[in-house]
């Protein structure tokens, strides 16, 4: 089955392919009367734009974003919100070698096995191009949620983790790796730079915070935030994992160290002494900040030539031309903070659905 | 919210608290005419039941799973299957601590701040105790899918990994660990003796392989396979990561590595030199072994008194007395099992709403 | 498919045949902290009892409802409420008959094209008996729309209407037939005690007016407040047509006619001169009474033999002996009026998540 | 709240307003590799599309679609279908006395109390011109059940009902009303060119017949074949009332005549002597033309003046000038066509998840 509508209440549907004429998303369930205009959403498409840097892929798109529908005067109507971006820069090019093989590490082979065939065209529908999309969307989400501060930013490129006595929050904008640690843009600039003149490619760990998350949110048992976010992250390209607050190293801890030990904190509320939890307990957030951390394999179109078969089933082998990033960790930034929006806008309207409250 | 409910077309629904008279699941949209009776789900529910072993909680429950409709003359009707399981040890003990005081690490204090009161005994609703009624769910998926075979065991235990060169399926069901080591066994068993003994407790890390998937299954782009399984398994009681394939590893890789390369395999369909993908791209199952890996966090409820607040605000401190698993990670090999079962099953009758088949 | 599952935010699962051990229902997304007892949800159970007059079916079940879960100290805790009848009065009789062959009228047919077999027994999935657990799901639902009252009731049976000028709301409970009008009781106890002799059956309309839903609830466009309506009464068993407002004579008024004209109403509402529109324009409420009508066909169980076929396809004739309803209409007036609660309190849920408010 | 996507499995979301610049759906979950192009769309748009006779509005819309992704080389490929129609005849007027004053009939005070505020012009979201996407949508549906033949047409305008025995398939696409029966035709153009030139509207009921609908389709319980129909149509503009086969008239009827009795038809069929059921039988279609009729009522947007009130609550009066249609039921013919179309489209899928098959 083909699933491109994410949430519950706040929900949005995302269409269109890399080479198509333009992809976008339609969100449905917008709370009327919050400003909006494509002014406030444009600057998070422009984050994930490719182009911007040498260590990105050269395909030239504007990523100009267009509200075909729901807002009126400058607010939401509370009717579905239809975005559209359009495809500029589809080069015309010779696609008939991978039409015609599969090549490894991406969907090809997969959609063909599921659909009977596909369009070939830079992924189709398997390209991270659709993620643009989801960035417009999440630019609604985040209308919906102005109480709740979303920053991600790679903690580690190529193995190359950053130091975390150096992270510098006002960094993370200064380089092209949204890294919060100077000293690791300097050897990311050299591995990303290696790395692309090699035809090869580097993977990436983000890591995501979410500050004024009220304690509440989160719709146990199916809908936990955490699960809610860790479906909401492995559905980006290249994400092969996820882990909330100290993830896999929470598995090495003992009881006592994991438990986030509580202090009075004023009017009720706690004051905790650690954060191992990222945020997050019986699926509902606990007030503190939401952490997680999203790791994502190398870039699978590379130059590098790879062993494959072709869609006879025979041997072949396939190096990726064209332009492409050479981590796709970096411009998945913007996309995780995307998706986080998106989780939290639901979640909070789910909450005052089942308890009431502005 | 509340969502108890998990799944698209194969959708079940839990119900029930660790102290309530039963809990039990709704299985929704089960073909008909498979075979099923409750012996057949009870094997799964007595996996995972607890009190078999010293390190396990020692409560005791039969955990007797009934079907109370959906079946007729031994087979599935097409209709909702309704399973009960008796709750039948909840011991008559002295709530008053729990109830005014949060217990770190656990849900008491988010489910509070979100519903204003809780079922304070035995964690209500958040307790661990809910898996069985998806284990039984699971039981049932499991008759959906007899081409998949679905095998979950621990490879690591408070930061002990498995020795991979030792790996032995047979030894699975020979401990009480789910370990395919048997070296790993006797470290393990002592391990889990002194943090019991120190009223301490472990963390650990499930890896579960499901073979037999055929390539095709999946749903892109937001219930793609990994997608699912990740909400699936982040949903489960102490789970703070979920990785699939290599996983946070990938990230380490270059994209020659990373890229599962092919050869012909016969038929049309490739033979995979690797699986770093865990069986899925884009997505979508490519047929090699779908493989995952949770990570659970060490138990919540110790005997080590931890600093906390009380329901006014006031500084307290907390021992969870009572019977606990001094590592939850261990009963929760079968759960994770149940979880991959039910997204397969629903994830194969999705594939031929969409592209018809038996 | 089978899909059990009705509501987007308060949601309710039913299960259960006629003649399996028990029938229930889970509801999910309850707000936490509502006073809720089995002694709230057993008179309305108690309405739609079977065996309570000679025109209703003499089956004597109890219906005794259980709260299984989501309750605590007499107050909801946001988490599933699971409800469970048990079928008590299954009475062993011999179905071969109606194994064999197919009821005129009933689902036996459509069962068997469908699923390839069925449960034969009392109709099994097929019964009215599961609209018992549908019932007890209404109980929950009111507890979450204190602010309306519902009100549903018989104006005509067998064809024959009750006169609206001597509608009479405090007759609807002095009767078996929920009739407002004293006259048309005494012609309709005549009319069924007759069809019950001759062994034939009468159909019935039911009328239900929701009074106190506030202007604003309904959810536009696929969710709109008559929409649900619909879905909810057509899927209760026997309904053949439903009408919001004037319906089908709606069709049958001049523009003028059936606008109703608006006058000031004090604090900025208007105050309607008519009700044409049934309480909802655009899909949603617009604060005057809602009120539907539905009309339900005569019992397909009659004792006059039918011409049919059998398993084989070889004709047959069949005679539905038991214990059966003369008009199902009369019993469904309960039924509807639950369906009409749970569609209203999902809809108050889903206008708070939009909008806020208590 | 807002929902604007219909469908289980094949689903689609519409989005836009009357006068935004344009308007679309996105289909998802559509069967892959079926032939689809604008020109298997267009035709049905085309029937739907204003200004075509003196009958219907004068907009001047040519309602030309475009398909924005989901289809490669001609054939669909799996992945939504983005389907957009550009506005072009928003007539530029002056919108300053329906933004202050409610339109009785009209949504306006309905949204004003849900949203707060609307879009004015045209009636915004609740406009019938959205149906446009519906149809563009239910084009896609058609290609995914090309073994179903449906026909839409009006039986009644005005109250003016056509003759039955003159009924006569070949004269629906004849004349400008969907009319069967062409004496009918006579009497209809002058009751239409009467109440326009009163400045009044009338009231429509249209029939529907969907041939070809296997036996078994259909998900019993809460998203029955007839519950589905209900609820989809009840969802287009001044629907007031729906039903199945004999509907209310099935309540007059005593069970015997109502049952439709069944003779061998072969192969283990039944024929069935009547179809009093309209085709479907607890939810599941019985493989009979399924029928059902919808009521609409007259145009809401009349130029006799109607007393109302302005959004200050004091008291005005009201004129709807602009080219409205004087009977909104003869151009809804093709919309219930489609929503048809749409149900059994995303019944047939589900049935095959389910039961498997082609």
């Amino acid at each position: 089955m083909s699933f491109n509508t994410f949430g519950r209440v706040f929900r949005f549907t995302t269409w269109g392919e890399s080479h198509g004429p333009a992809l976008g998303a339609v969100v449905d369930g917008c709370p009327p009367g919050l400003a909006l205009s494509e002014a406030d959403l444009q600057p998070w498409l422009d984050k994930r734009r490719p182009g911007t840097s040498r260590f990105t892929t050269q395909r030239q798109e504007p990523d100009t974003v267009r509200i075909l529908s729901g807002v009126f005067e400058g607010r939401t109507t509370g009717t579905p919100i239809s975005l559209m971006i359009e495809n500029v820069d589809q080069r015309s090019k010779d696609y008939s070698e991978v039409a015609k093989a599969y090549r490894p590490g991406h969907a090809d082979y997969a959609y063909d096995a599921k659909y009977g065939f596909r369009d070939y065209r830079g992924g189709g529908r398997s390209s991270a191009r659709e993620t643009a999309a989801r960035v417009a969307a999440g630019g609604v989400a985040r209308a919906v949620i102005p109480e709740v501060r979303i920053r991600a930013y790679l903690v580690e490129l190529g193995g190359d983790p950053i130091d975390r006595a150096a992270f510098d929050d006002a960094e993370i904008d200064r380089n092209p790796f949204f890294c919060p640690d100077a000293g690791a843009v300097e050897r990311w600039i050299e591995a990303v730079d290696t790395a692309r003149k090699a035809g090869s490619s580097l993977g990436a760990v983000i890591e995501c915070v979410a500050e004024g998350v009220p304690a509440g949110w989160g719709a146990p048992l199916y809908a936990k935030l955490d699960s809610e976010l860790a479906a909401a992250c492995m559905s980006i390209n290249a994400v092969k994992g996820v882990e909330i607050g100290d993830g896999f190293a929470a598995a090495r801890l003992t009881g006592e160290t994991n438990a986030d030990a509580m202090r009075p904190g004023g009017e009720g509320r706690p004051l905790f002494e650690a954060n191992h939890a990222g945020g997050i307990a019986g699926g509902i957030a606990t007030g503190q900040p939401v952490v997680l951390r999203v790791a994502l394999k190398p870039t699978s179109s590379i130059l590098t030539p790879v062993p494959t078969i072709d869609r006879d089933g025979a041997a072949a082998e396939i190096r990726t031309k064209g332009r492409h990033d050479p981590c796709v960790g970096i411009r998945a930034a913007p996309v995780v903070e995307a998706m986080v929006a998106l989780v939290l806008a639901d979640q909070k309207l789910l909450h005052r659905a089942q308890v009431g409250g502005a």
